[in-house]
Formats: structure tokens, C-alpha cells, sequence
């Protein structure tokens, strides 16, 4: 089978770096263009260290009428993305795209949780969504696929079978998560110093966040009615991976919370429920989505916890996965 | 003023190493006993160097009949703490207890959440749970108190002016929480191990953690009515701290929740009701627990965000204030 | 090509983790068996979640009369491994062996470092040092391979150029090293407990640590003379990697250290030699050794930083890599 | 006693930090004002909130016509030091400078390693290197106390005794130190982002690291005769703490180093010579040194780890210890 060529825009950050690492190692993949800004002309091995050895190519300039492949990624920042993605499509390339850019369908929503009017509205909706378990016949078809944001992943992955199944009301749903620092990005911030984050804990974007916009449409989607719900994320001195704890009503008592999400998610090759309460580090640079529930018969709630790395899962090996579906390969492909 | 003789008991955890910490700083203490089963015939400063230059005393056998002070610290494991608890007692010492042995004022429950009968439940109704934000004026005159566990004061703390104020309604609070790994005590442990922590967040004891029921019988006292609550608590990688995120459904909506706030805890030595939200870094090594707290109007619900110093405020520092106030001492001695 | 037959042998710390996650990765590697005294009945997943999805198989007992494969690994504790090794080998297996028990020649140095007998001192001629980079061709005949130490990787591949060429007065060389809290095992020891090596730094085995002796033993051949030399270890706060400062006296001034550094390891596929100074989060889980050189003309010594990643490249890794050699595979296959 | 007027210059550092939390806890000091270019007209509490609710003061601007105190801190980068240093001196305060502006003696080595002219060479000969154990009574009589660096300290206080009993070689001094991240102050530079320094060690400045210049002039002093070393410093992930390992040949056999040690560091209040190797936990916050020391008969060599909280003994706590020194209180007020 024919090697689909690909080019990394904008390949700088954590992200970036990530995927890097996962395309590098694709049987099915030649990368054959890394852009950057502000790294153009430097070898990715001396920007990168890790991958001296491995690569022997130079970042050039995020020039759309230079870059030439059948697939762009994206890893900018929001608003940047679309400026690159209208072009790109315009020549025919497939778009999977890491930002926040095309992953609400309401422009007014956007300009809501991002302060700022959506830079490309048309092209809403074009995008799918990019999260493989809720649309994966979608991805495979798509030109432009939005991937999923990372606390939005490890939310509604949490949250998917309890809802579809309706063991819980949905605007009841509390969600409280935790990320590593990474998922800041690879910013000269005081606030991202390593004094800072180590021996910290903070709640931020109280109460909220921008993820919470894509959260409340997918999961209203789900729901089968608009559904306004919290969700408070945390930094922790960790580099990678995030953990979500979600909470619900329940609207029936389930005889097995637990074998239902199994059930559920039985064939998802990258979703595993498990019966001890899931830990990041069992996920870290995979592709994994581990998610455990319990139900609280005292207060008749139910109680979940899902974990990815919010570098793969949430991010570079999301896109991978979509890019599988894009290009009819294997959905594992490169990531197990 | 002439200083108070303290004894130690079971001073080799790091409840137990904090506790030497704050008693060595006081001006109105001297101890006179550091027990410790293990260490026993050791220097104190051996078995912890970082008071060598300090203090010159050796660690004596924990012997009820030779223990001999005006105040007795109990820094045991449930459960071996009430053994001592009763002949001090009967000695005429008081006794600041730091375990969960006498917090709870239902042996029933005790067993519930503990395992086991209770070994003393004729001393439950004499024993002050030992909240000086709560129970100010009861510690002032107790003989026996047991000191509030550290995810309880996190939470009770922050639930406390939204309850009192009819802000929520009880039955709807949930709390998440996080706590450093001193949490777990100073076990060698597979778990607890610094690759089994380090880049790890992961969620335990869900959904009913020990610590659940005296923050339920706290609440209940508070909300007027027997109150059961989500308490998920979750370990990650920093050796002190603990956060906890609480959500409840408003049943009145504030004019200025953080005002109010404010107003709740004007003239608290130890609490702080901040603008932003608050970090366990700010609180690190002191008594003080920063609270503060959001109104999502899009959901009706109160956010609140409240960190404490799991072995200050959580614990030895929280016993050293009732010390205080048992002794008559200000509140705040040798802890500002 | 037909895959070879694998079993690891005492799978359960976290060198057996990591052989197991590069064996399942490696294209020509079909694990047989994995065995575990303690977990033997358990699946592999549920000992090691980070698997699960990926391996199906159960752990049994370390039974040599059960075992059977093309190669074993033996990643178990010294003296431990000499036991299995010896019917291994009669078996006709081929043995790599990641303990220390093989890697000195002389069984009384064994014993002045071991503190007991060695086990096995007839197989001390036939194993072969297991460290490519200095012993190639005898490794590719070996039935033995006694893969290198963590810490003796870094620092002989740090010191080789320099001593082949004369660069360096032997005798002279000093190495200080730290490494991550992994290299200790996953042994439920107070001291590694995540509150004891966090915000710590400490020397141990001062100044004479076990692995002192096959650093001797390699510098000596490389020096053609007997040669002692200063190793002081120490513990950082870091899951993985492992840094070697090392100083020597100059014995010729080259015109270009990292030239020369360059040029001797020009064609090795996992030596890299930078410009800058090496850091550890580079070669994390890589086989990569990153390697750089600076001349200090002010006191006449040479200065040399090398770094590996102590579980990769100081144990699981080099094995797979020796045991490419012995398969006569490609030396780099699965671990690029 | 009446309280000493103490004002911080440049108080929004790490060491500015440091500094307000020993100064206010400090029974003899009276801080009159806080200075901050970037943070002036906002309160202490708000830049720093460790500190609300214990000091209620603003930060003012760096005027030196406005500072008005009997004793200056100046906790600014070098360069800047100087500039505050002269004016302040002829207003007749005394000056306690953090930074290096004044530690060197030679004008010109000033300028070999800090590439710029010294900026008051006249006050070189009048400043007093600011390291209580090597010059306790001229610092006593000090108007300019020039407080020793925080490598320089931990190698120092760890060479001194071995020197001083001509017990090594002075020019086989090698100096191996890591160092945690509070080191490279609060600058919001990508190479301390958490991401960047969590999981990760690497060497820096090699061979020649800024502070190598007081550490030879001190050391060649101690010697008697001009002397060159190496130092090599390395960033590792912790907040706080210095770990040297000092190697040197020794030039005469002590019957027993540690003793040796001892005796020499005998009512010296804050250097505590420990049987086991010392960990930068046991010092954190305090400012004691621990020292530890080996021969190795091997090669004939010493080994000497020493360790220090880079913030308390390498920077501020060393601050109020010359502090204390210059206005006559015990040495160790406010700091034990």
C-alpha cells in the first residue's frame, strides 16, 4: 500500500511534538513537510532533540502555496488554524485539524467561549468532529475533521454510555478534571515555571472553560435535548495526562454499572474499562482511554473516572486515529 | 506565662514529624516525651535529621504509666489511639488526638466506616471534634479533642458559609478532591512508591472514603437535617496539599457569593476567602486554608475551591490551635 | 523470517516492564512466556494495566523444567539470575541475562562487591559483556550475554573515545552519576517511598557502589592497564534516566574533543554526540545515549556529560539490542 | 532591644521571597518598606499570597532618595546591585547584597565572568565576603556584606576543613553540584517551564559556570596559593536545594575524616557534619549545611557531599545569619 504523504503545520509546541513522534513511526506515513515559524531553516533534530537520529529534515516556512501533501496537520493555536485550513482544503488536501477552530457547529458559540467572531464560519458545517468513538463513519468521509479537544475526550468518553443508555440525568453532570502542565502548551509563561506548577494544585478557567463549549454540544447531541453542565479543570505537577471525575444523577439504577460500559465499549480498540479505578500513568503516550464507574447507592448517584494522556489521546494520537479512518487504514494503526 | 509540658505519642509519621516541628517553634511549649514504638532508645534527631541541631532528646517506649505532661498528642493509627486516649485521660491529662477515633459521635457509624467496633465509645459523646472555625468554644473547655481530619477541614471550611447562609441545598454537594502523598502516611508501600506516584493522578476509595462520614456528620449539624454528600478523594504527585473542588445547587442566589464569603470568615486567623482561585503552594507549611468560591449562573450551582497544608491546617498545625485554645493561649501562638 | 521464541523470566519490576514493552513492539519477538513467582495465575494486564488490550497471556511460575523458548531473558535479582542461567543454558537456550551476575570475569571481585560466593564461576569465561558498542562481534556468537549495568553504560560509553585515544590519563577519571527513583526497583521500601525522594537529592554507596566493579573491570581493558577509579552515585527525583558527569585529567590536548567524540562514534546507531549539554528527557524510553565533551583549558581535564535512560538503553533496551545481534537481526530493530 | 529598619530592594524574586518570609518572622526586625519596579503600588499579599494576612504593606518604587532604613537588602540581578549599593552606602545604611556584585575582589575577574566592566570597583576592597564560617568578625564590622553564592556556599562550608588541616591537594578539587529550579529565579524563560525541567537532569555552564570565580578566590585563599578547580553545576527537578559531591586527592591520610569534621565544625551553629550522606530534604527552608565525608583508600581520594537550601543558606538565610553578625543579635535569632 501506497505510503500517504503528510505535513506537520506548525510542529513547535507539545502537540506538535507528539505527533511528531507517533507519524514518525506510522508503517503508512511519509512525512514529508515540518513547518514552523519561528524554527524555519533549523533541523527538527536540533529543535527537538529526541528525534536526532531519527529524522534529518528541516522545519520550512508555514508558506501555504509550498506546503504539498495528501494530508495537512494542524497544531496551532485557535484562530491561526483556520487561516491555514481554508487554503489547504482549497487545494484538495484532507484537514485534520488539533485546535479548537471547527469543533462547535454554532459560530455564536464560538465567539462565546473564544472572544472572538469565528474566522472561517463556513466551514463549520463541513467539519465532523473528530473523537472516533462518537463519529467514526463521519471521520472516514470528512475533508476537514476538528479532533477532539483532551479534557472534552476523556468527558464524553466518560460520559458516552451512561447517556446513550440513559442511566443518568444529563444536566446533572459534574465534572471535575486534572491535567498535566503540558496541556498549557510550550508557553515563556511565570505561571508555567517549574517552581510554580511543582508542589501546586490550582482549579483555573472557574467556571468556564473554553473545552466546556464542545462539551455541552456533544453531549447535548447525546442527549437528545440542550444540557448545560460544570466542569472545573485543575493544573498538577504532572507532564502528561488527564483525569476526569464525573458525576450524575441517576435517572434508573443500573444492575451493573460497570459491565454495561464494558458492554458498551466492547470492540473500541481504544477504550478499556477497568475494574480498579484507572491511573494516567497506565496511559501515558498511548493512545488508551481508561475508564472505571462506580454507583453510589447512597446517594444515588453515579461516579466516573476516565484517564488519557492528553498529549496522544487527547491530542496528536486522536488525530492519528482519525487519519487512519481518513485514509481506510486500520483504526490501530501506528498506535498500538 | 509558664509553658505547658507536652508529650508526644507515636511521633515517627509525618503527622508526628510536623507536630515536632510546630511544638519545637512555640514559646509557650516544652516537650518533655517524644514516644515512638519503632524508634524507641533513637535520638530524635537520627530518626529525623532534619532536627538534629535542634533538639536532644531520645525517643522513650510508648508506656501509658510513664508518660507524664499536662497535654498528651496522639499521633497514632485509628484504632491504637484510643488505647492511650483512655488512661491519659484518666490521669488528668488532656488529650489533642490527631486520628479518627473520636470524631464521629455514633459508635454505629464508626463501625460502618472503620471496620470495626469502636474500642471507646463512652468517651464519644465527651470528646470535641476539634474544628476551631466550628467548635471554638467547646475545645476552649474540652479534656479530650479530636482533631478534624484534613480532607473534612478542606471541605467544611468551604461548605461551611454556603450552609450556614442557606446559599445550598446540602443534599447536592459534591466534592472532589486531591491530596499529596504524606496523605498516605509514612508506609513503605508498593502504592506509594515515588515511580507509582511520580506522573500519576488517580482517584481511590470511591465512593466511600473514611473521611466521608464525619464530613456528613459535620454537614448534617450544619444543614439541620441528616445530610449524605459525594466525596471522591484522588492522589497526586506533591508531598503536602490538598485541594478540594465542591459543587452544590444554590437554593438562593447571592448577591456576591465571595462577599459573603468574606463577611463569614471576617476575624478567622486561619482562613483567607481569596479573588483568585487559591493553590496548595500558598498555604504550604502553614496553618491557613484559602477558600474561594463562584456562582455559575448558567447552571445554578456554587463552585467552591478551598487548599490546606494536609499536615498544618489537616492536621498538627489544626491540633497546636486547639492546643491554644485549650491552654488559653491566643489562637494563633507559634503558628504566624 | 521466522519470529524467535521469548520468555521473560521474572517479568514483574520495572526492567521486566519495560522488556515487555519493547518485546511486544519488537516485529520479529513473539513472547512465550512471562513468569512471576509472586503474580504466577495473574494476567499480564492486570499486573501491569498499562498492557492491557495489548497482551493477553498469564503469568506462571519460574519453573526451569516448564520453560521454553528460543531465548530467555532473566531480569531478576543478582544471584538469583546464576540459578536459572545454568539449566537454561544446558537446555540449549540462549540466555540474556540483565542481572550483574555474568558481567565480571573475576568471581573473587564478585564477591568483594556482592558480599557472598558467586554462584556460578565456571560461566563467568563464557559470558559475554553485554555492551554493543564495546563488544559486537562476541556478542553475536554468545549463548551468555551479561547486558551492561545502567550506570556502567553511561559512563564507559562516555569515557571510551577518550581512553582509545589516549586522550585521558586513566587513573584519574572521576564520575559522579544520578539517577531516577526506577533504578532502585520496585521493591515497598521506606526509602523510596514518593515523600522520601521527592524535593531530594542524596549521594548513597559511598564511595564504593557494586557497579563500581564492572566500570573497573571495562576501563581497565580499555586502559590495557589495572585502573581504579571514583563512582559516587546518586538518587534524583525523576522515574528515568540516569546523567554521568565525568572529569579525567587530560594526557594529550585534542584539537577538537567533540570532533573526535563524533568521529569515533560515527556509524554507532544509538550514540549520539551533541553540541550541547545531554539531558535526560531526551533519551527517555529511547536506547539512545546522548553524549557531550568539553576540554576545561584552565585545569588541563576533560569533561564529559553522558545520559541514558536507565531501564531503556542501562537494561531492557540493550538487551533487545544484544539480542538482535545474537539473532542476527538488523541491531536496531524495535528499538527505533 | 530596639527593632532594626529593614528595607527589601527588589522583592519579587524567589530570594526576595525567601527573604520576607525569615524577615517577618524575624523577633528583632521591622521591615519599613518593600520595593518592586514591576510590582509597585500592589500589596505583598497580593504578589506573594503566602504571605496575606500576615503582612498588610505595598510595594513601592526603587527610589533611592525614598529608602529609609538602617539596613538595606538588595535581592537584584548583578549589575543592578551596584547601582543601589552606592548611594545606599553613603546615606550611611548598612547593605546586605544577595547578588554577586561584590563577592570577587579582582575588578578583572569580575569582568572575565560576568563579560561586563564592574560597575563600583572602588567598593571591592571595602565589601566583606558575606560566609559567617570563614569571616565572622570582619562581617561583624562590615558596612558592605557581599553574602556568599549558593554553589559557592555548599562548596565552600564542604572543602574548608579539609583544606584548612592541608588534608587534600587544592588544585584536585572537582566539584560535581545539582541544583533545583528556584536557582535560575523567577524568569519566564522556556528552559524552566515545568515540562522542561520535570523528568529531566542536565549539566550546564560547563566548564566554566559564573560562580567558579568566588569559589576559587575563596578556596585559593584557604590554600594559600592561587588555585583553579572545576565545578560543574546541573539543574535537577526540585524546588529547593544544592547537593555538592566534592572529589580531591588527599594529600595526607586522616585517621578519620569524619571526625576530623566534626571537631573543626564544632559550635559552629548551622553546619552539621552527619554520619549518612546528607539529603537536600533534611535542610529545606532551614539554613543549616549538612556535610558528610569518606576517604577512599582505593584511590586514595576524599569525597565530600554537602547540601543546602540554595534559597535559606545559599541566599537569604545566609542574608539574615551576616544580618544578625552586623547588628550584634545571636547569630541564629530568627533562623532556628
Amino acid at each position: 500500500m501506497k505510503k500517504v504523504k503528510v505535513a506537520i503545520i506548525g510542529a513547535s509546541g507539545y502537540s506538535g511534538q507528539e505527533l511528531v513522534r507517533l507519524l514518525l513511526a506510522h508503517p503508512q506515513v511519509e512525512i514529508t513537510q515540518f513547518t514552523s515559524r519561528q524554527s524555519a531553516g533549523k533541523s527538527v533534530g536540533d529543535i527537538f532533540p529526541r528525534f536526532r537520529g531519527k529524522v534529518k529534515a528541516t522545519f520550512i516556512e508555514p508558506n501555504v502555496s509550498t506546503i504539498s501533501a495528501d494530508i495537512a496537520f494542524l497544531a496551532l493555536p485557535h484562530g491561526v488554524a483556520a487561516e491555514f485550513a481554508v487554503p489547504l482544503l482549497q487545494k484538495g488536501m484532507k484537514v485534520l485539524d488539533l485546535s479548537a477552530d471547527f469543533r462547535l457547529k454554532s459560530a455564536a458559540t464560538y465567539k462565546e467561549f473564544y472572544d472572538h467572531e469565528h474566522p472561517a464560519p463556513q466551514l463549520l458545517a463541513k467539519a465532523v468532529y473528530g473523537l472516533p468513538e462518537i463519529r467514526r463513519e463521519e471521520i472516514r468521509k470528512a475533508q476537514l475533521v476538528a479532533c477532539a479537544g483532551c479534557y472534552p475526550t476523556s468527558i464524553l468518553l466518560g460520559v458516552m454510555p451512561a447517556l446513550k443508555k440513559g442511566l443518568i440525568k444529563p444536566e446533572t453532570i459534574i465534572a471535575s478534571s486534572m491535567s498535566g502542565v503540558s496541556g498549557a502548551g510550550r508557553k515563556a509563561v511565570e505561571d508555567y515555571l517549574f517552581c510554580e506548577c511543582n508542589e501546586s494544585v490550582r482549579a483555573y478557567s472557574v467556571p468556564k472553560h473554553r473545552h466546556l463549549s464542545e462539551i455541552e454540544q456533544e453531549i447535548s447531541l447525546m442527549a437528545g435535548r440542550q444540557t448545560l453542565i460544570n466542569f472545573i479543570p485543575h493544573l498538577i505537577p504532572i507532564n502528561r495526562g488527564i483525569e476526569s471525575t464525573i458525576f450524575a444523577d441517576l435517572a434508573t439504577k443500573p444492575d451493573n454499572a460497570l459491565a454495561l460500559y464494558r458492554e458498551f465499549y466492547q470492540g473500541e480498540p481504544f477504550v478499556r474499562v477497568t475494574d480498579l479505578m484507572p491511573d494516567t500513568k497506565n496511559v501515558e503516550s498511548s493512545n488508551f482511554c481508561d475508564i472505571s464507574v462506580r454507583v453510589d447507592a447512597r446517594t444515588n448517584r453515579l461516579v466516573v473516572s476516565s484517564v488519557i494522556d492528553n498529549l496522544t489521546k487527547g491530542a496528536a494520537g486522536q488525530a492519528v486515529q482519525c487519519m487512519n479512518l481518513v485514509c481506510g487504514y486500520e483504526e490501530t494503526l501506528g498506535l498500538l
